[in-house]
């Protein structure tokens, strides 16, 4: 049992007038924006916004691991014993360690009332909790803190991820590479992919992404072989391959960012559908060559200054033209960075202009019930006059090229 | 685009006039627990307690995925669109599907002004958030009902949950019974283990957890040779495990629960410290004995009417007398159902009473910095007289038996 009042206040790198890089830019830029906002508190959890600016990657869990960005002065982290030593080595300078007798709130408390933010000589601080924050924790804060303003933890980050540093974009293109090149082994097995269940080609992919160095994938592989394929999260099950079915292959897997101290890792996700042997069915053909037509397109379009929502009109607009428009039933695509699914999202009403550094998927899809589904996903990054590719294997549907 | 307001309200299932077993039973529960704690509405998001109510097992995302019970009448769930026939093959028989263009907040706010959960009228609701529910999602209720009174599902839902049900036991039981056919597997290799690395080791854990029949690792498979033993939670990296070095192996993978509709799994949870050749570490034999010692006497004292920290108490106790107690740095045990971690914890200051139902792991450990750590796993239920144990694979240190 320990007293949290004896918790000892450690400093790492005491030499140190700051965190690492890229991690003492990052912390500035969120503090100043914290300022820009008049919030005082960024109270952040495990996750994708801690791992950007501390480089910390937790998965949530029951136990309390907080991360405290006061508007201005050195962020504090409260953390379960057993992540000390990974604490020593991140780029934190100030944490302190719970034990198992031990209650973090309390912790949690004493800064809280140290820094004023716990609203006592009547001031309403402004808290901004983290978007992915479980509520059980948001609970803990708001009785520590009961009259005071609460916002999200995007209000200011999400402005800073948005625009990926050299960092990111290095780690982006890593993973872009990866799927490259899993895509490519994948078509040079040609019909030998004939007569294994999709389960089976999913394992299998997982396992060449891994080879490839992939630190596991990005989400749950989709492998949709000929009707499954027109359900766009299809999972893969014992459905057997067969001749002529088309197979929608939705992968990625995550890379480590090249770091100094903290881990971060990005992921890729692209998405091929390939016919690996035998005949189409009818029209398959015409339609996957107006998916790739509405994927170029809408590539072709990307620049600084057009709004992520007019991306998706341009793909949406041909998919329509085509007399397929009921058919494309998802946005044309979501940012990636730290989290495989972020901002900005390429969908009707998202009026977001688009910047250099931004970074996210095109991926329409035509999907025909009971028939078969074709979507066709590279991801982008904005760049200083147009657009680069993260991915560059070809978009055919046939395996030999 | 879609209209909110022509959003189709499917019944599912219409000759039934409730969901099916075990969800009938648990929902009845539910909402008799909402009715005696005065609460309107519980707000669930993907994540266990929705999968215990619904059998619906989804990891959270950026989208809107929501579960609204209401203490009277059918719940409703709110979900992409692309779930749809994921909730058709679910026990919910009320659900409203959204479209990539429409707002699924006002899908939710149509329910609560209907409902009054949104406090029209100087009513003041009392609205209960998931507690792993993100704060985004809980942003959004708190901005329909701003003058509600706020508390967490697990204030109703945890009392449920603590008490596994038939099915519940009987998949946690196969769970244990699938660790221990891998911990045999292991021990037979014997001097085979040395020289291979942390992880490999960890990964070839993984490989035999599946061929196994598990759906997937219950937890980051822990392998912790030699010093890296005495951290807790060390993770597998390229320490080549020698002769002599005890290793310690935390494991263990979900399987299905036997479910008519809806998906559910259990994770199993084991630890073994087993030296794979060679001669052991000096101490090593007498702290294993001090362990097990410890493992065994806590898991004698399990029964109905003792309570949770109690059995920590046992644990420590006996390696507090042989003169450990400050290198058994964690509580004895976690309760383990949909959640690997879960209540009830068996430590200190919990006064929660065991009752029949429960299912944690035993788990003490002695972890001596620099040299070796020890820790004994076995998950027990409490059974209607005493404790049943989850596995039976031997806990000696010696690979042969």
């Amino acid at each position: 049992m320990h007293n949290p009042d004896l918790t000892i206040l450690i400093m790492v790198h005491p030499e140190q007038t700051g965190m690492d890089e890229p991690f003492a830019d990052r912390m500035a830029a969120c503090q100043q924006a914290l300022e820009r906002r008049d919030a005082d508190v960024l109270v952040l959890g495990p996750g994708p916004n801690l791992t950007y600016l501390t480089g910390i990657a937790e998965s949530p869990s029951e136990r309390h691991f907080l991360g405290l960005v006061p508007r201005a002065g050195s962020p504090t982290m409260v953390v379960p014993e057993m992540y000390r030593a990974e604490l020593e080595a991140s780029p934190v300078e100030q944490f302190r360690c719970w034990g198992d007798g031990d209650d973090p709130v309390a912790i949690v408390a004493k800064i809280f009332e140290a820094a004023s933010f716990d609203g006592a000589g009547e001031s309403h601080p402004t808290i901004l909790l983290d978007d992915r924050l479980w509520t059980t924790f948001a609970h803990d804060i708001r009785s520590l803190a009961p009259d005071a303003h609460y916002g999200l933890a995007s209000t200011v980050l999400e402005a800073l991820r948005l625009r990926k540093d050299s960092v990111e974009r290095a780690a982006l293109r890593s993973a872009g590479e990866l799927a490259d090149r899993v895509s490519m082994r994948l078509r040079q097995r040609g019909a030998a992919i004939i007569g294994m269940t999709e389960r089976e080609l999913a394992t299998e992919i997982d396992r060449l992404l891994e080879q490839e160095g992939g630190l596991g994938p990005s989400f749950d592989t989709i492998v949709g072989a000929g009707p499954n394929g027109a359900r766009p999260h299809h999972r893969p099950d014992e459905t057997v391959i067969g001749a002529g079915d088309p197979v929608v292959l939705d992968f990625g897997a995550y890379v480590s960012a090249d770091l100094e101290c903290g881990t971060a890792s990005y992921p890729g996700d692209q998405t091929r559908t390939i016919v690996f042997d035998g005949e189409p069915p009818d029209g398959y053909e015409t339609v996957h060559t107006i998916v790739e037509e509405a994927q170029a397109a809408a590539v072709d379009h990307v620049e600084p200054g057009v709004t992520a929502e007019s991306v998706d009109a341009v793909a949406r607009g041909i998919i329509e033209d085509a007399g397929y428009g009921d058919a494309f039933v998802h946005r044309t695509g979501h940012g990636v960075g730290l989290e495989v699914h972020e901002p900005p999202y390429i969908v009707a009403g998202n009026d977001q202009v688009l910047e250099p550094g931004m970074v996210f998927s095109v991926e329409p899809g035509i999907y025909l019930d009971g028939e078969f589904g074709v979507r066709l996903e590279d991801l982008v990054l904005v760049t200083e006059d147009g657009a680069e590719r993260l991915n560059s294997s070809p978009m055919t549907w046939q395996p030999t090229l």
